[in-house]
């Protein structure tokens, strides 16, 4: 480290991502402070975190009470209350952490961006839909994007000191706890069921998606933002240890994998430290001596319908991956609340792709309109039957 | 790549790391031009090889013919012939691939860090026997010594873009032919069985000490000098596919490791090519399509005693490296020609450096003297019986 405190601002702190941030924050004070915190509806939580952390700024989404109500319960008097937006760019912040899940991030990264700050880019969904819009943002900004998805710092730690030789990229995803389901299996999945995780402890919203597979095309999309490869140039492999976390081939045969526990708090840190690392011994290492075997299978398409689906938007660009990312986020909402099936997320996701009419090089308000359109009409499919 | 050619002396073109060299230099012609090739005693190869590739200078070791006659068989009036040594230092040469086998290249290696040469390094025993000598040289020259190890090569390209975070080493080992063998069977192994490896085609010396696993000992003292780590923070496993080959923990738990098929070539042409890569049709790539399973293991001290010979030379340092790799050259000699068990070759270097008389710091006339004294003892004690 340089020696410097780096001030962060926490955009969705009472979710797991931003729980992980601040364990981090705690055991390593010497290097990072918190600045600002944000969350949604978890006043609770937020008011826990604000008392332990004594951020200079808060930020809440809950609009039925008013700032003097929110005052008392966060416990705090001294802290100015911002929007979402204002938070991701104040001035005293070096790096802005967006933990937010779904577009809801998709505005305040933006202010980041523009903005000109490190951003530690957990909200992959801003990514998905408006990669376009961010990435172009930031060359002009100069804003750096550090991805703090496992997979996306992977890549990120095997692409350190190397230049443009990338051939391809390697993405790993577990399989979830359905790989070895048959079609029919897969119906009767209940909710319970997708929320058991076999490897990561994760949000509700990215462990469904990660148990249909759509988290891995939506990282599809994500690398090829982040690493500027085309969608045809990443592979997706079944890793079902989450150990690599994903791999780099170079244009002379070389690979190189990042390897460690699966535990976010590693990609979450280096996100921060960067570009030093730190020694942390909450985080745990991989014991050599258990370390005995990685195995790895073809991802099947036919069974999880929703990583062809993803790849396909990739390929398509314009807004089709704005129109998948809104109507797996409804569709999961939908599953969740126990009003569709399992395998109807697909279905559902498929059938606005197909009806999806695409705007080439869509700015924010395309993008916005587009998620609202999509959302709605996944609720108005499930309610209707289809 | 700069655009310009790199000008390369291979001393110790014939043998296998040399030829690969030479292949590279031969797809990649408008990278790399051939300035100067050493041999020991294959002339008619050399021969060859000067042929095609046109060198200005040539550097023999065959003490029987004289310079006119050499000259008629090398059918090629137009070049000089120099010593090993002059032709590790030509001025008008960018990189010297030091490839030739044993203690041999130690007075070249020498030579071309002094003269402040990029060294594409593939000769372990300069390392392991003079590592002190030839890293300080290094430091003063500004030498950069460039690993032609699949090992090494794998941890450095780990490295690339990395402070010095690093919290160990993970040194992998195919574990050779006789990874399952009962110590019963080991006493029987024939020199054909020990010159089948089951996944490297490589030299006879290398062979049989990949068998015996001092290979990998002798690789533990090589990254302790190359990467400047104690021999208690290299770590050895067994990884029978070859294919991860090797790995770098840094001090936040993250490792990263390095991966491709089991060809010399890449290693090779990464020294060549560094800081860049090369696209290179040769060099085989790994097929994802069939990558199903990467298994490890811990190795067996007790079977493999020239491991934990060779790790405990480098923990006591001084002169023991350089008595260990003297005393498996001369016993692997005796070995190959048939005159002792394979079980003998680590009896012979347990006994040597029993009695072993170690030199603090030594200078290279230390090490040569060692070398010199130990190899004679081993063949007085074949010789005499033990």
């Amino acid at each position: 480290m340089t020696g410097d405190v780096k001030k962060l601002a926490v955009l969705g702190s009472t979710g797991s991502i931003g729980r992980q941030t601040l364990d981090i924050v705690r055991t390593l004070p010497e290097h990072f402070q918190i600045v600002g915190l944000a969350a949604g509806k978890n006043l609770d939580l937020l008011a826990e975190q604000a008392n332990e952390f004594r951020p200079e700024f808060i930020s809440f989404s809950v609009s039925d009470i008013d700032e003097d109500e929110a005052s008392a319960r966060l416990r705090t008097a001294r802290c100015t209350f911002l929007s979402l937006e204002d938070m991701a760019r104040l001035p005293d912040v070096d790096t802005v952490v967006v933990a937010t899940s779904g577009t809801a991030g998709l505005s305040a990264t933006l202010a980041a961006v523009e903005a000109g700050k490190n951003i530690a880019l957990a909200n992959k969904e801003s990514l998905v839909a408006a990669g376009e819009i961010i990435t172009d943002a930031a060359r002009q900004s100069g804003a750096m994007i550090l991805p703090v998805d496992s997979e996306h710092s992977a890549i990120w730690q095997c692409l350190s000191g190397e230049g443009r030789a990338v051939r391809r990229i390697i993405l790993t995803a577990s399989g979830g706890p359905f790989r070895d389901y048959s079609a029919a299996q897969m119906a009767a999945i209940t909710v319970e069921q997708a929320l058991k995780h076999p490897s990561w402890r994760m949000g509700r919203k990215v462990t469904v998606d990660s148990a249909t597979l759509m988290n891995k095309g939506l990282e599809v999309i994500e690398a090829r933002w982040l690493f500027d490869v085309s969608v045809e140039d990443i592979i997706v492999l079944i890793h079902p240890q989450s150990i690599v976390h994903s791999m780099v081939e170079f244009i002379d045969g070389s690979v190189k994998a990042q390897l460690s526990c699966p535990d976010m708090h590693l990609p979450i840190q280096y996100a921060l430290s960067y570009p030093d690392r730190i020694d942390n011994p909450e985080i745990p290492a991989i014991d050599w001596n258990a370390f005995t075997g990685l195995t790895f299978e073809q991802p099947d398409m036919d069974r999880f319908p929703c990583l062809r689906l993803a790849v396909e938007a990739g390929r398509k660009g314009a807004t089709f991956p704005a129109a998948l990312c809104a109507a797996d986020e409804a569709a999961v909402e939908l599953f969740l609340s126990e009003r569709i099936a399992f395998t109807d997320i697909a279905r559902l996701v498929e059938r606005v792709l197909e009806e999806h009419r695409p705007v080439e090089h869509p700015g924010l308000d395309d993008i916005l309109a587009v998620d609202a359109r999509v959302k709605e009409k996944v609720y108005q499919i499930a309610g209707g039957g289809h």
